[in-house]
This record gives C-alpha cells, sequence and structure tokens, in this order.
C-alpha cells in the first residue's frame, strides 16, 4: 500500500498539476506556497466572472469556506459547475461548518451542482455535516474521535465520495476502505492554515491520481512527515519556524521517506 | 501592578479565549499566528451572513478597518451589535482614519452599534479620531506624541473606554488611570501588522479579564517584550527574520518575563 | 548606467515613498513586507468609497488584479482616475490574462481612465496583452520569450508606458531603450509572489524617480541582487526559508551591490 502512496507522489510530482483553489483570505498564502512547494502550481482565481471557465482548464478545485462572502459563494457555484462539466476532482473544506449551522446547508446545496472527490475537515467539521453531536471552540474541534471511522464511512457514502477527518489519528475513508494515518505533530494546532494546507494538498494530489481515497491518504502522509520533520528540535514551541521549517520541509518529501516512515494501516 | 498585569496573562492562558476577528487582507494570517502563538484561538468570520450569531459565541470581538470594503463594513456593525447584546468585549482598531477621513464617521456610527471596550492605534490615528490636528503619511504616524496622553484621556472619557495609543511610550488610558509602557522594539516599523498584532491580543487579553485596561497593559507588554527578545541580534536589519521570531517569542511570553522586564508606569 | 540606476535606489530610500497598492489577496501580506523592508511606505486600501481621494495622496498606485473581484474592478477604475488628474506614476500588473482573457479586456478598459506607467508581467501575461501567441499554464509563463523583445517594445509604444518581462532574463523597454537583467535565481518559482513583489518595488522606484524605465530597471535589480543572495547555500530547496531570507536581503540591498553585481545591458 506505501508503495501505490509513494506511486501518487511521484505521479504528482510529474504532472506539476494546476490546482485552482477558491479559499479563506487567512491562509491563502499558506495553501500558494504549500502547492508550489510540493510541485503543484496554484491558482487562486475567485472572481464571479472569471471561475466558471477557469474551473474547466485547471487540474483540480480546492473549495474553502473559511471566509466565506457573498461574492466567494457564488464563485463556489459556478467553478463546482465548471469543473464537474469537465470531470475535474473537487475537494471541498467545509471550516466552520459545526460552529455556523448555515456552512452545512450552503455546503449541501453546493453538492448539487457537482459530486465532491473529497470532504476534508477535522472531526468536529466532518460529524456536523454528518449530522451528529460534536464539540468544537469556533474552528477548532475538541472532539475526541469516538465513533470518527463510522461516521466517516456512512458521510462517505450519503455524498459519494472519499471523507477525510484530521486528527490525532487521521481517518479516510471512501465508504469501503478505510485509511488510518498516525504521523504529523502537535505543532500542526500552533499555526494558523494546517487544515487548509493539507487540505490544498489533497486536491494537488487528485489532481495527477485516479483514486481519491488513495491520492488523500498520500497527501495526509506528505503534510504529517514534513510536520514531523519540521517540528523537530522546537520543542513544541517556537510556531514562527515552524511554520517555515513546514514548507521547506514539503519541498523535501520523497518517495523514500513515505515508504520508510509513513504510519498508515488499513482497516 | 505588574503582578496583577502576568495574572492577565495566567488568565489568558487558562482560558484560551476564541476571538472574533474582522480585520484587513494585509495582516489577517499574522493576526491569527499571533492569537495562536499566545495560547488564543481565532477566528476570522466575516461574512454578513454570518457575524451576528458568530459574534455572540465569541469571547471577544477584533475589528481592524485597514481594508474595509462593504461587506465588512456591514459585516461590521452586525458584529457589533451582537457582541453588545451578549456583553462580549469590542476592540476597534481605527487604521488609517488619520488619512482617510471618512473612517473615523465610520468608527463614530458603528459606537453607536455596542459599546467599545477598547480603542486602539498609533498616536495618528487616536489623535484623528479625537479631532486633533496630527501628522501622518498613509497609515503610519509621523505624530511626535506631544499631548498624547491628555488625547487619550479625554478620548477614553468620551467612549466611555480604554483608549491605547502606541508609539516610543505606548499610552493606555481609561480616563482616569494612565499606564505608560516603555519596552518595545523599532523593528516593529519594519514589519507590517505589528499594529494589527497587538490589536488582536488586546482582544484576546480582554476576553479573559474583567478590567479592558489592565488587559491593554498585558497584551501590549507581551508584544514588546516578544518583539525586544526576536530583535536580539538583528541589528535593526532582517525584517524577515524579525517577523518569524516574533511569533516564536510571544509564544514563549511568560509571568516571570513581564515582572522581571516589563517597562511600565501608572500615572 | 549603473550609476544612475544606483542613484534611483537612492532616492527611493530617502522618500519613503507612499505606494498605494490594490492587490491580490494571495501575496498583499509579501508586497507590504518588500515594500516596508525596501524602505516605501504601503498602505493596502482599496475600499470603492476610499480610493479615488486616497490614490490622490500616494506617491504611487501599484494595481495587481490576480483576484480582481467585483468591488476591485470598480475600485481600480476610481484609483486609476484619481492617480493620474495628480499625475502619480500608476504600475500595472495584468497577472493571469493569458490564461483568463476577460482581463485583457479589463487592462485595456482601464488604460481609459489615465495613463499607465508601467506595464510588469511574466513573458506569457505581456504576450497575451500584446495579443501574440504564448504558452502559460494558470498564473505561471511557458513561454520560452522568444521575440520578448520586439513584444516588449511594441505593447510600449501601443500605451506609451514602459513594458516589463520578467523571466530568466527580465526584459525593460520603453520603446526606444530597451535594458536586459541577467540577474535572479531560480527559487523566485518556488514562491508565491516573486512577480507580485517586484511590481511593488518597481511602484516604490517610479514614486521617487522621473524615469519609469530606468526606476523599473532598478527595482527588478534589487529584487534579483536580493534574491541571489537569499538563495545562496539553499541549493534550490527549502523555499520557506528563502521567503525569509529574501525579504532580509531585500532590506540590505544598496548602491554598491547594484554597482558591484549587477548584470545589466542596455540594447
Amino acid at each position: 500500500m506505501k508503495e501505490r502512496i509513494a506511486d501518487c507522489l511521484k505521479a504528482m510530482k510529474e504532472k506539476t498539476p494546476l490546482v485552482h483553489a477558491i479559499t479563506n483570505y487567512v491562509t491563502v498564502n499558506d495553501c500558494a506556497n504549500i502547492l508550489l512547494a510540493v510541485g503543484a502550481s496554484p491558482a487562486m482565481c475567485e472572481a464571479v466572472d472569471e471561475v466558471f471557465e477557469f474551473s474547466q482548464i485547471a487540474n483540480a478545485l480546492y473549495l474553502n469556506i473559511g471566509t466565506l462572502n457573498r461574492e466567494q459563494q457564488m464563485a463556489m457555484y459556478l467553478a463546482v459547475r465548471g469543473a464537474a462539466i469537465k470531470g475535474i476532482p473537487i475537494v471541498i473544506d467545509p471550516v466552520g461548518c459545526a460552529a455556523i449551522p448555515s456552512r452545512i446547508s450552503f455546503i449541501r446545496k453546493l453538492s448539487h451542482f457537482g459530486s465532491f472527490s473529497v470532504i476534508k475537515g477535522n472531526m468536529g467539521v466532518i460529524k456536523a455535516l454528518a449530522g451528529v453531536a460534536t464539540k468544537v471552540r469556533g474552528v477548532d474541534s475538541l472532539d475526541t474521535g469516538e465513533d470518527g471511522q463510522e461516521v466517516c464511512r456512512a458521510l462517505a457514502r450519503e455524498f459519494g465520495c472519499t471523507v477525510v477527518a484530521t486528527g490525532p489519528t487521521d481517518i479516510i475513508s471512501d465508504g469501503r476502505r478505510t485509511y488510518l494515518v498516525r504521523n504529523g505533530t502537535e505543532m500542526f494546532g500552533r499555526i494558523t492554515g494546517s487544515g487548509c494546507m493539507v487540505g490544498a494538498l489533497v486536491a494537488a494530489f487528485c489532481a495527477a491520481n485516479d483514486d481519491p481515497c488513495l491520492s488523500s491518504a498520500a497527501a495526509l502522509l506528505t503534510m504529517n512527515l514534513a510536520g514531523e520533520l519540521a517540528a523537530e528540535g522546537l520543542g513544541g514551541k517556537n510556531p514562527g519556524t515552524f511554520r517555515t521549517h513546514l514548507i521547506d520541509q514539503v519541498s523535501l518529501v520523497d518517495e523514500n521517506l513515505i515508504k520508510k516512515r509513513g504510519n498508515i494501516i488499513c482497516q
């Protein structure tokens, strides 16, 4: 399995996929830089008058609703339709939908404009979207993750897509297969944008590989392994330095590192 | 006094307050990262359809008008009302109101939707808001700060809130007490976002402490001490490195550092 | 010639010009920080209700259409008119106009509101604006640059301005003089915002010097030399570290470095 995941990384780097992102203003720069670091090509096009056409020429569409204003809402309907027409993978990051229930309605409405390839969020967000009780503080999850696998599987089946729930153990499921990834670092919680960045990576991997479930696993491993290396020697402190190192390390992750250090099992 | 200020830091770290920020697009990422570094939880929710509800579940509201577009203006009216209903502290950063007088009208109009806890700006901005002649270049203050204390006291009394005017000596006044903080570094002027970041910190401290004047002093000391340590060895150059170190150092400020190195007097 | 270019840097640092930028949300923070690093004063004012007045008090206007939403479009029409009334230099960065043809129409329409001093883009963008066939991937140029000089000269004559096309060799032409700059580093392609940052620098230099063509050359040399030094020892990797070093190095570029290490010829 790790062999095939490593192949996903190789295929992504060879393709240099164009990832069209409509994402929040807080971490949009981080998303662009991590896409470049991993070997993809980011394009943050969000104008209502441009996205329908642009989404059709990109290799993947990444949508993150962290700072969803009115023009972004409209842009997302148009971009999802454009990508769907061309069969381009769509990755959804339903940030904050546990704290702001109207975002659940938005995501569900959005799904009528095109099929999602992947829904990725922290456990609180995924449970909220699935209609299961959870605990959050703002955009952060305080959910302990019980029943996480069941929730992911059910949501994956409902939307006919892959679901990724991040946490100390990341869960990736398409309703049949379920992967558990145990790499990573607590430092991800000390900077903004960890979740957004891994979402953007998921889109990059989906752009170059046919299997969204395996692509998501490859993206999670790439991010988590880079995070582990970036956190080395920081003693759980120095988030500014960690953030710089994280981008450095993402550019260095290769197939060998995934095979050697990746901690992933298939349930 | 430094004992009580150190207690403010402790209380803030224990609470992990949720800070709802509607802030400018230039430094929104810096604000989120500094809030995480200090131990708070940022949420940059600015959609007109979401803010009224969201401001009621946060522990503080931080408003910064640096890139005030039309949707943000509407969002701020709604968020101030929401926070006011629940008695949640509101911190206002009237960036650029000296250079752009229409922003003064906006801030004054906004004050009719809810009472502010703190108004924080550089000396040019504070004087402009108080209707006193000043000197600025764009968003930067060129004001030498004469009569600064009197202006802060008068503005604090007019708005019934704490006023913070940053500069070589920071002035913090609620109209009765006035604190002067002399820590800090000239490097703050060599990066964007120093003012925005300290504003966000003021909101975090107000979220966990009842006294906005003391909370503001604690936030200013935290930022200034972190800045002093971050600037060490840089010789007034290398703003990129300073910025990374600043986030690192904010995560390391503790009660002892405030007590030992804080340079604050009460007038 | 390098003597005069070095003088442009000196004049810019002495003036501390106020650069009014309406730019994309991805790299707006980078643009502000590089302007501060070089010694200019950034102001990212983009509200429709504010820009007409604000553009008249700034020393240069920088417009970048990377994430052009509807309010930004309106703001750019107003800001160009404001700047034109006062004879303030206007620098245009037509990001993405090769991939999104409607942006070409926008730029051409915008030119009827005021004369541009400089149009700066990568080779793909410049060719697209000139109506010449080219090759791009999203916002990145894949153009090999053949006929680049001719295209720049023709576009410069058409718009009556200086045209800058960035690439392995940067081309700067006002239709009569053409400069070729060969400094730089491949690392610019590994981070987001290299193009935006150099565009902001062009505006800063134009704000303090009468000759837009020479000012552009000075901005390009400043950026490229800083990039070379920032990339030293990184072995083409570690884009996170490069980005931090780049801001550091921009603050250190001086007249001697330009004279000693600048690789520029006049065709």
